[in-house]
């Protein structure tokens, strides 16, 4: 693979897949049977929200890393006694946080992902680790040449480690790796240390409510529409 | 994917791609040219033979983690010095160091994993750092999920982490992994662990004049002819 081109790596949750509507939709259909009722739109808004102050323990080193699968468990486990949901087997309890694996991708992602691997190296760069990466890839068709990230470096975006991690990985310098994302401030991360940046909004990442991240709050070197639009962009 | 059937763990060098018959090809190729021959079968035997005692202080703890191009890089040094040839630049000794990227599949590797694909999950587990099996991923058509082995665990088979990094970041036990492997000791170390076991014998490896590992050593769990072999026996 020539290096004449920059290696792109991926942001996932909220770039290439649809957490909101996926679990929203997959916490219904595993409730509404158990006849439990909530508003599980806010649930998953819920749910997510807990992500990042979960991660930080381990970014300030207060915490040895322990992987997402495992912080969204116990993220779930403070929600379900929020919510006064009891009476969950600790099977049912896994079932629902591997809710996690099984994410829709947004309806470019995987075209998009095949049209940008006829001349770049793909590589995931999420805080999500490898198991769920792998089975988010099989459920969504992503197709990856690696998957980097948050187990290889053992921490979480935006620690500089993390990207610095995976441009390693692929024999690279930042500035021979392009981070492609839904967030202006993983976009940030990235950029400090000498990646080159692509943008994507994703403007139904968090529903009507709070959309976030909706226009391009730097000039970053590519502002694209999609994935496809991206490939058309580089010239794919 | 169903966690019914075990993933799959995959041994690189000797077991899906032909170091010696290609780093031999390439030798006279790069060489050739430049008015330099000799022996590039030895050649290359003599450099994949530098590979087991290069790893071994990184193994001990009395050399930090070091990727296998850099072993690589250091040994073709040794190398270049004993062989009497010099003049060489920095550059072009980068270029033949990077012959170990572009290395050809067994003629069974790659439709073999793109069967096997069909149900398990298939992730390499190879001494070869992460740039290195991108590439010879790309050059010989072989699908990964994921790529674990020495740059997950920051250390080199068969130090038992690197074994149980890999299952670990696939969220299973080792039970739940099938090594598949050209070599007998990389099957002990793995089996020692909890994983199962597959034997695919490649008795050209290295060549005729030192047959290794031509037969199945100890009683594994399937013992087959090639990639395609092995999809059979599993019912693929």
């Amino acid at each position: 693979m020539t290096k004449d081109v920059p290696a792109l790596v991926f942001d996932v949750f909220g770039t290439l897949v649809d957490w909101r509507g996926s679990i929203r939709a997959m916490l219904a259909d595993f409730f509404q049977p158990r006849g439990i009722s909530h508003d599980w739109e806010r649930f998953a808004l819920d749910w997510r929200a807990l992500y990042q102050p979960s991660m930080q323990a381990v970014r300030e080193g207060a915490r040895d890393y322990v992987d997402l699968d495992h912080l969204h468990r116990e993220n779930l486990e403070v929600l379900l006694d929020r919510y006064g949901i009891s009476g969950l087997t600790a099977q049912e309890v896994g079932q629902v946080n591997l809710m996690w694996h099984r994410l829709e991708p947004w309806p470019d992602s995987a075209p998009g992902l095949r049209r940008l691997a006829r001349r770049h190296i793909l590589a995931s760069l999420s805080n999500g680790n490898i198991a769920l990466m792998v089975d988010l890839a099989r459920h969504g068709d992503l197709r990856w040449d690696a998957i980097l990230g948050a187990d290889l470096a053992r921490n979480y975006k935006p620690v500089p480690a993390v990207y610095l991690t995976a441009a390693a990985a692929l024999g690279r310098a930042p500035q021979g790796c392009m981070m492609v994302a839904a967030h202006n401030d993983d976009l940030r991360a990235a950029r400090a240390l000498g990646f080159q940046t692509a943008f994507i909004p994703r403007p139904d990442e968090y529903g009507a409510a709070e959309g976030r991240d909706l226009t391009a709050e730097e000039p970053w070197d590519y502002v694209a529409g999609d994935l496809c639009d991206l490939a058309r962009q580089l010239g794919l």
